[in-house]
């Protein structure tokens, strides 16, 4: 078994990807915690200017609650960005095991929490996140909600984990054909983060969760992941709590199959997602 | 308790619309049954013919199995075809209880091989349908594969009737909710239709089907309604089969709103729903 510093590194090699020439990238801090800010340096087509008060993506990487950063998915910000006319802000949250929950969703409602204090106005926020990542986005959405803070304009989560208790029937079914996981694997890393806590609470495991006034989601998944039906039945949770959601399944496609860069269906996905960003995103033009 | 006779009465009067004035309709057989076919009689702004052969949208209405008919919904499939160039051809499948399953199944079958069998392209033609209908759409496309014909391009099915067994939890949660049904109208209907069969067959219950081969699919339901579960297990079991499948549940809306033309969210939701099968015909140009 590697250690957990050893597979970080592993994660990290797997998926990190050198940022596109026209993407500037600055260290920062929100919330109090590290952070990677992204900005489209070349004009854009339109000429529009990117203003200090323009959109803000606020990003949560994924990595099983263990592994990842800001830096490794820094490529699928910068996508969505291109979208935005505006910048992005990956968050180097509080990890496991070191840091169990709920570190994490305490990071990611701080970071949420001074992006609002720091004057963005919430219809021109709006949130991203895979996995891990994804699970942080609609829980940190519904500490914002519960806190008696606005909801960003709109969420798109990438194959949200979003049951650590497993019972998705894919859990079975795609065994064998998902190419990252075996059951065991998701086993582990979510008993890291959980460390003893109850994993059927609706902060650990949002499907069972009230999403009650979440803004527009929507959520995307690979028909070949051990997590489809997180996906599935997260759309189902949301829409029965009357929230705008859409749910697009892939075909063949693994888990954050987004962060592929080099497959036509990551580019796809990300397009569509973009999109779906900008449309909702208050005063905004739609990109093109 | 009203009549058979009386309840198609009370349906056509509530959910018929007088066609747009450019919409020119004529009555025909499609597979042995009555149709009812849709055309759009003004130029496009593009200029565009209408080709013999060209994009066909097969759409199967709803009414439970039991009531409806191709003009009710005639100003549905009219909004469709306004993205699609080509014709509309509306179904009068058989109905129950005079003509229980499979007679419906039967019908549609036929439809759908008499259109293929008259040249037209499948990567032109399209279906779509609401309620029952959508139900009748999978079962089609099911009933097709499995006879070895080619899949239509896409299929649209607006909150789709496909678990006869009634065991979605939205048909506790949205019992009160939903505007249209208490879930003992729903027995009663898929009652007269299943006439002693087995209502978990995968005919009579796709959500419990092998989908694989099934064209990209758009589900829509709203979050109010009793067969909401229904919606997103059947965008659960496509995805689960390797069927492109996006499902959207728009808030605080009911049954068929697709159906309710006075609604801004019904004009979305056809406008997204024409978006989404012009994008899919082969070779089509994307409707503006």
């Amino acid at each position: 078994m590697l250690t957990i510093a050893e597979q970080r590194e592993q994660f990290a090699a797997m998926f990190t990807r050198p940022l596109p020439a026209d993407v500037g990238s600055s260290a920062t801090t929100l919330g109090g915690r590290p952070a990677l800010q992204l900005r489209i340096t070349t004009p854009r087509p339109t000429g529009d200017a990117v203003l200090p008060g323009g959109p803000v993506l606020l990003y949560l990487h994924g990595g099983g609650f263990v592994v990842g950063s800001a830096r490794v998915t820094a490529h699928v910000s910068a996508a969505l960005l291109r979208h935005l006319n505006g910048r992005a802000i990956s968050l180097d949250y509080r990890l496991a095991p070191e840091h169990p929950f709920p570190a994490a969703p305490d990071d990611c409602l701080a970071a949420y929490r001074e992006l609002l204090d720091s004057g963005i106005d919430p219809h021109r926020l709006v949130v991203a996140g895979d996995s891990a990542g994804a699970a942080l986005a609609v829980v940190t959405m519904m500490r914002a909600r519960d806190a008696g803070l606005p909801m960003p304009a709109a969420a798109v989560l990438f194959s949200p984990a979003v049951d650590l208790t497993l019972s998705g029937a894919s859990m079975r079914s795609k065994d064998g054909v998902d190419p990252f996981f075996a059951p065991a694997d998701l086993e582990w890393l979510f008993g890291q983060y959980a460390a003893g806590s109850d994993r059927s609470a609706p902060e650990l495991s949002p499907i069972f969760a009230d999403l009650t006034g979440l803004p527009p989601l929507l959520i995307q998944a690979g028909s070949s992941e051990l997590l489809l039906d997180d996906a599935v039945r997260l759309a189902g949770r949301a829409g029965a709590d009357e929230v705008a959601v859409t749910l697009e399944v892939v075909p063949r496609q693994p888990h954050v199959f987004q962060l592929d860069d080099g497959s036509a269906g990551a580019a796809a996905a990300l397009e569509r997602a973009g999109r779906f960003l900008a449309t909702r995103l208050g005063g905004a033009k739609e990109a093109s």
